[in-house]
């Protein structure tokens, strides 16, 4: 319990370069609001995106990686398949994953879930009131009974989704739908928190009580030091006569 | 599959004779349009309310119901603790148990679920949409992607339950909340459906998509005839030399 | 429910035509007395098999079937993506999926767990106990506590799975294992059940307690007509001065 | 994260007073090695006993107490109903509590589960193996593969308890029984965790592997300072002029 943290803040960070708006919000990519302030909570934090080499998810960098989160949008289908193979077999071996908003529709979370993860959405400006409905998961950490995002884009049901292990946040918005916004799986040993506010047009990221329950996430997902899973031909018992009934 | 299934309908039958804006939309009690539905659906369906003797709920009417709904609320107090404990009893081994609307205050409710099972609560005839949240499940038949009513009681998170083994419905309200309205528990051998429309001052109970659910439930909820536990004191396997390993 | 379900049993059928023993235990494949004990009990039957076009699941097949049982072992890697892939989207439309035994390796059941399915085993001829943790299931309707098998390869935990909806069996083996052999998940409105038994070395599909949970599966899995998921773009809901608040 | 879990472990410590074979496993009671390891580990302990004025349970004690473990067998009858009450009312505002052995049959773990808790059981000294099937949770913190423990009393399936929220432990038994031996709930705000080792003549609690688990159970239930519910009468969203789509 010693040691920090170490969360790697993947994003995909095309969007800033070509849209003028999201530039102004988030002038150094969408990831540094998320990735600062980890810091600021003690975690240690390095980024990666795409357009880097591997992606900038190398073997040696998953290897240091306790958490990843996952932001991506516009370009899924660049990211390519042997790095996700890669990200998936460290989530089964342990690393939390922390999958944001668009990213529903990334690789990664289509092939955890076994689903399309599609859904309705409607991008006009609408309030989100995220409702917690499990308030003793420590996600919940110092949230209050809702968050409040005076716009988002609205992600509504049907979310093609498995049941969730644990349904912490339900979404209202204002033109008349809900959505699980958060919502926790887990595959092997790794734990998986989806979380949905964050559409690149919005200053979500820049909203403390949103940082706040990704940093909640992140200490949530990190690895638990379980048993690694023992697979194959095993003989039995040896001594059975140590049964005395 | 041949036998029809056995429903009781019970109801707290109160409102209906004591307010005149309930009595008109009810002129024969909240329970009628429930039972004459399920009897138009198939179901065998008996009726038992609060003012009769043992509430109606003999151990005779109770060994003879596969399925029983419950709506109370402003005498969940005069519900005899010994009648509650036949039903708990009744549901352990096997008996379906719909819960309606304010029944979530009701002492089997909460008996059956450990908590307190409150909530947030306003009456302001407001649009209620019930969406489905789990498009696979057979209480959902026949429904479209949402339900919607135009005025009802809101009910809104956090409902203080224990996680749902399934969560079918998740509420809209127009004020703000959202509020998982339609979810399913076991305890024992026993299925449970809470289920959230029907405040007595609105014709809830007179649409058919509500009557829908309410009989899809009743499907749902009746006796699988699985196992009946065996407690106790029990011997080994005898021939452990069945073992060839 | 006048309609009698589709029921289709696939089968990898290689082992019975290579192997005496197996031939011998199961003369006509595996799949015939599954197959036989299901139209017995009034499923519409249908059987597939790997070495026929398009491993006998045509687009007009799947089409026609409400529930798919799948077999698989020694040619997992011979099942082609395609097919995976129009199996895939049926579950998700609400196709029931039963998989049986070493069908945990199977493509199609790695795709919709998002895991390896990975697991330990041992072939030693050994007694295996299911038992019923979950008495009120359908799937456990006209089972006893438990069922006893005499001989049956062992598979044991840790089993790479995401933790099932519902635990319906935990099987003991003589040799010091455990393993959750009986196990529902929903994917889309595709309903799953992974159930354990089935080495072909044994006559484990001759026992009529094991094609008994079989048939319940099949009940069970059937689509429940719930309704199709809306994706995409949608406007709001149009009129909020109903919201009389 | 600075101040330490402070942990009150509640015993009903009759069995090691009457029974010479208990006193000489547990010359100070059972609860002692429980609360000396966990002082070990950095917790902050207090212990309490039936026998105690209100069972060592004051109002103040709970309202400093983060998790309580709780065992009890000979003497669940004697527990006051007034303290269950004051316990059930403190697990719902978010303190953990770790049920053990035959505490299942303790008063304040039926009220939380609304079962009847039952099961089998058989006093055999037979081998009990563990298995871990969630290794990933925090519970399973270096724990191996399976725990095994020589000589144990049997508990086996079924167990009548809802279906947990998450299952990390499977039980084997020679004598050729399976129980689900660790598994989670959330009531309220409260996280308990059901953990069935430890019959009183046997030198379980002597077992670090078995005390690693309690600790790590410890930590995992302490209170997560979650939003404390609203319940009531709320008013509506003030200002939907917000809504701008």
């Amino acid at each position: 319990m010693s040691n920090p943290i170490r969360v790697t803040v993947w994003h995909e960070f095309r969007h800033e370069k070509r849209n003028e708006k999201v530039g102004a919000i988030y002038p150094d990519g969408m990831h540094m609001p998320i990735a600062n302030y980890l810091q600021e909570q003690g975690f240690e934090v390095k980024t990666a995106t795409l357009d880097e080499e591997q992606h900038g998810l190398t073997e040696e960098v998953l290897a240091q990686t306790d958490v990843l989160t996952w932001w991506g949008h516009m370009a899924h289908g660049e990211v390519q398949d042997e790095i996700v193979q890669r990200v998936h077999k460290r989530v089964l071996e342990g690393m939390g994953l922390i999958v944001l908003h668009s990213g529903h529709f990334s690789k990664i979370f289509q092939k955890l879930m076994g689903t399309t993860c599609n859904l309705r959405w409607r991008e006009a400006n609408e309030t989100e009131r995220l409702w917690v409905v499990q308030p003793g998961h420590p996600i919940a950490r110092n949230v209050g009974p809702y968050i409040e995002l005076e716009a988002e884009e609205m992600y509504g049901e049907f979310f093609d989704i498995p049941q969730p292990d644990e349904l912490i946040f339900v979404s209202w918005f204002a033109g008349g739908e809900v959505f699980r916004s958060g919502a926790t799986f887990t595959r092997g040993l790794g734990k998986i928190f989806y979380f949905r506010p964050g559409h690149e047009t919005f200053p979500t990221y820049h909203n403390r009580e949103i940082l706040n329950v990704i940093a909640n996430a992140a200490q949530w997902a990190a690895p638990s030091h379980g048993p690694a899973p023992q697979f194959g031909n095993f003989k039995p018992l040896e001594d059975l006569s140590r049964f005395a009934g």
